[in-house]
């Protein structure tokens, strides 16, 4: 069994994290810690987690996290990197939610994250947690680097593309949608019902924090430099991301097939039939990513759609899956749920 | 392994109920009808199922029901009249989802269904599916009438203040709202998002068939006929039923605990503490229905709130738990989800 | 032309005021108050009025509201109280949104709202702002407290039972249903779209601030004290509440007639079609309040089912009715929409 | 006063033309058909319109039609060229709100719309109805193609670049997302609440029958054939569209300026500030587009976000529009609502 810690967990990836883990038969939940509500029941604030979660936030400094054998930040930015060193240097092993080991470039992290980095030493170590291209490394990492929603959905897209070399790296373009949820649990205006209900909007047009990310992950897969115009929106769902991605084909090749064969082994990505249109709820609740590829009227133009709940495939669950990577379980387990639908 | 057949699974019952079956370990999915979309693959109508059901669409004259152990009837009401004769002559364990076998007066049943009863001699022997009542009953049972969404909600609130004998049985009100979901997967106007958005209303006033059933179950625990108001209302969930149940008290009594002793045992009924108000969200995807017991200023008005998931517990999750309690498994087999939220 | 101030314009009451003024051809918008929105446009915070408003917050310290004819308060419960006494006697009159003046039993306003009240002598001038019941005095009113949302659409739906003394006043229930707009546009967790989007619950059974209101407006009609059990619930809709109400008959009478009868003169109640049941989308964006009267089964319960726009009738457009009726407009001027539907 | 017909009013245009209408000062709305309804009263469809519309749906046997000054067409396509002709001949002019006229090329619109075109002799005279572009011959048509919904959000947003000539015309892209009411009022699954409710997909990638229409108004002002790929999707709105359009600048151009010239004279078309995010529902209920241009990371892609009322600006709204610069009214008259929100 493992030991289990989780370092805030009043918001939605952390009580998503308790979904899956609750049921992990391999997993001893053993601490929860929130500064602002210690010693309130776990299942007072989520109800839904009654007779599955048997514990009460503690507060951080009562949290004996050193005697996890794993920890996971379910933070906001900035909060683990102030505590991984001492976990590490514990033996412990630690997958952070939050973005503060995405980025391998420290200037560029510090500018878009406006905070000093507090252990660039660390971030080389990280490996960046997307286990459909980093699994060999997973296995054996102390740190992982939970990837951002968005960039999930947005490189499990265009990685076969970018692989095969068949578009122009130059000229991508990611229109993404996002749920509610993928705003966290932050008591913020623009988050309520009454602002997000019946209404649909862009944001970070100029520049979203996801930018430098996915570009990064991109640029790893195609040898250099891509250029990507990521256009984020809110859209009223509260779970679930649908990227549209576009991008200019330089040679002719028989999309369907490669990207089949590409996630052919993967569980967790599931390349739909040609001429499909998959739904944000056909993953509502899993770790799937769907993905379809099109090649409207026959033209040079490839348009990949990708669908991911943004709490599990893009959090969450994708933690799980590394954990799973990390200490040799099946990569499926307790992540093979049907999705709720409808 | 249980070999199991479903009759009618394209609508949201029947694909609710293969969510839950997909994963359960002693069931077998043998065969799943529909007239309309026979040969259709069951995972390209809903590809939420994809990597999870193998199966198609089979046309009922070519279903061989009869080799089944269970059959599950997740049709239009009065179909599974037509046919339940000739599977329990073959051996074959019959699950109703719709009402053909809910009430036990004929008379009554083809005033509010507005057609001739197929079968009146077997419903005696219907076993209306709520454990919570008919545990014992149900273990023997060859034929279930599982109960409506509604009702569930609607009894398991009041069935302890009848059973206690601390209400004016003549004087109850039943106040419910219900996800759209309830309305089934049928292409009718006022289920449409643009109809059903944003919009809330009461329906069915004057009457709704499932006010005889929910008067037959509290009758038969008050031991006398009960007056009730059942007013229904249209909200713009997905799933979920909230029922707000009032009723006069005649004696002074300890509310919560006449509540949490009746459910003591209870796997799917959680008395939540004193004060609570139940979300409907906090049972999303799951069998458990929630109760709080309320008396608004100490008066003698106990108002009690009762949410379902109305496709799980109100509907293909009960089903399931009658079919564990059928075959002698662990009731909550397959049922153990924690609910989706948010 | 009426020189008009607003206090406290960035809530959703706010905003709703600026829609009606707007094109209210007897107004001139003189000024709207922000403490921490001081100096941004209007139309840069609510885009939808762009063209329509040309003015920015202005501090309240700077707002020179006693050259108005006429304040509304559209702030928090508090704040009205401390201001009122001033503008009244620079000769401004005033409504009042929030709920300082709507109580005329000061003892039980200050334990509901939780602090000492700032004018209690003012208390009794302040008339009620519901015109069906109270036109004549809100002509010469200098003070108007604006009801309430719930206990507009409660109050309208219940008093001609009362007034015709044909319901047994001590066992009322109103069961009702409020869209999220109804919370205020306030950053707070249960208010997210991903908390109460997909979801139903009640809340404040024990008690909520709006029982004394409607307690007080029947015992008014009914001539005694009333008793009732008011629960309200939180449902995903923007805007609209429906009120469920239910009474039992002392004798029999043609309620179809009596409704039609007791609001035959009323601009803003449309008594519906017996067996009617109305929908909150039916009223959206307009001041009318649709009512249907049912007595199921034809037993002694008689149900009323009553909705209103909580922001319009229930808030900013009863203001505006009242402002008509005080200055001597048209009580529709300005009011003379057409709901929005779908 | 003009005397209005509407042909076929049970759908959403046709409740919004009603809404739109009802209140218009210059028309006199004299008949309104409907096949299936015949009979009924307008305002017992549609609750909303109680005290405003006073009229019952008539069969169009019996509609009297050209004894109207104009007649709307807010049916399925197909229909109105049946009896445009007629109508044209008897002296009424005619705005279609279906797709009849809007292709100039007939075997385009014939294989798009799989049918045969009845008068494909009367489609060179009618006058594309976008204002903006079309406003001269507006004046003088007899017969109106109304613009569909996407074709509106697409052009008001693609035409300024396109004019004056400052990007690829062979690669842009028009990534959109519209309300389910832009399905109409159908009962169709795909529509229902619980399919489209928390739910976000793409559909017709591989053609949609905006396509053609867009790239005929484009081509029109870009002098020659534009390459675009468009994708719309199905976003859980009621109403709105937000498109999100992409393209490669060719030289550089301050792009707000060009914007805001563009559309300095027009009333219906609101150009924001430089960095903004137009929201679906500032325009709710309205006739505004509003647009907003940006060039991210000062690269040489072009973002320009647009959206519009799919019912209004995108149908009805626009229809009115069009009758008003058809028989000389204010453009603006029955139209000058403020958008609805929250």
């Amino acid at each position: 069994m493992v030991k289990v810690g989780i370092v805030g967990g009043t918001g939605y990836t952390g009580v998503e994290l308790l979904r899956l883990l609750a049921l992990h038969p391999q997993v001893k939940l053993q601490v929860i810690t929130s500064r602002a509500d210690a010693g309130t029941r776990v299942d007072q604030m989520f109800p839904s987690l009654r007779g599955f979660v048997d514990l009460q936030f503690v507060h951080p400094d009562e949290a004996h996290l050193e005697a996890c054998d794993l920890v996971y930040f379910a933070t906001p930015n900035g909060i683990a990197m102030q505590q991984t060193r001492a976990l590490l240097d514990a033996g412990v092993r630690v997958i952070d939610l939050a973005a503060d080991f995405r980025l391998q470039d420290i200037a560029c992290w510090e500018k878009w994250y406006g905070m000093k980095h507090a252990c660039p030493d660390l971030v080389p170590e990280a490996v960046y947690g997307l286990p459909e291209v980093n699994r060999e490394q997973i296995k054996q990492a102390r740190l992982i680097a939970n990837p951002g929603c968005y960039p999930t959905a947005v490189q499990l897209g265009l990685i076969p593309l970018l692989q095969a070399g068949v578009v122009d790296a130059a000229n991508l373009i990611a229109d993404a949608k996002s749920g509610v949820s993928g705003a966290g649990r932050k008591a913020e205006i623009p988050a309520l019902f009454a602002e997000a209900g019946d209404n649909f909007k862009a944001y970070g047009v100029a520049g979203h924090r996801h930018l430098p990310e996915i570009k990064q992950g991109l640029a790893s897969v195609a040898g250099a430099e891509v250029g990507l115009t990521f256009v984020p929106h809110l859209t009223p769902l509260i779970r679930g991301i649908h990227a549209t991605l576009y991008g200019k084909l330089t040679r002719d090749v028989d999309l369907q097939s490669l990207f089949e064969q590409y996630y052919a082994d993967e569980d967790f990505v599931d390349v739909m039939p040609a001429g499909s249109h998959p739904e944000t709820r056909s993953v509502r609740g899993s770790n799937r990513c769907r993905i379809a590829v099109h090649r409207p009227q026959g033209g040079d133009t490839v348009v990949v759609l990708s669908v991911i709940d943004n709490l599990v495939k893009g959090a969450a669950g994708q933690a799980v899956q590394n954990m799973n990577i990390m200490f040799g379980f099946p990569e499926s387990m307790a992540l093979n749920v049907v999705p709720l639908l409808p």
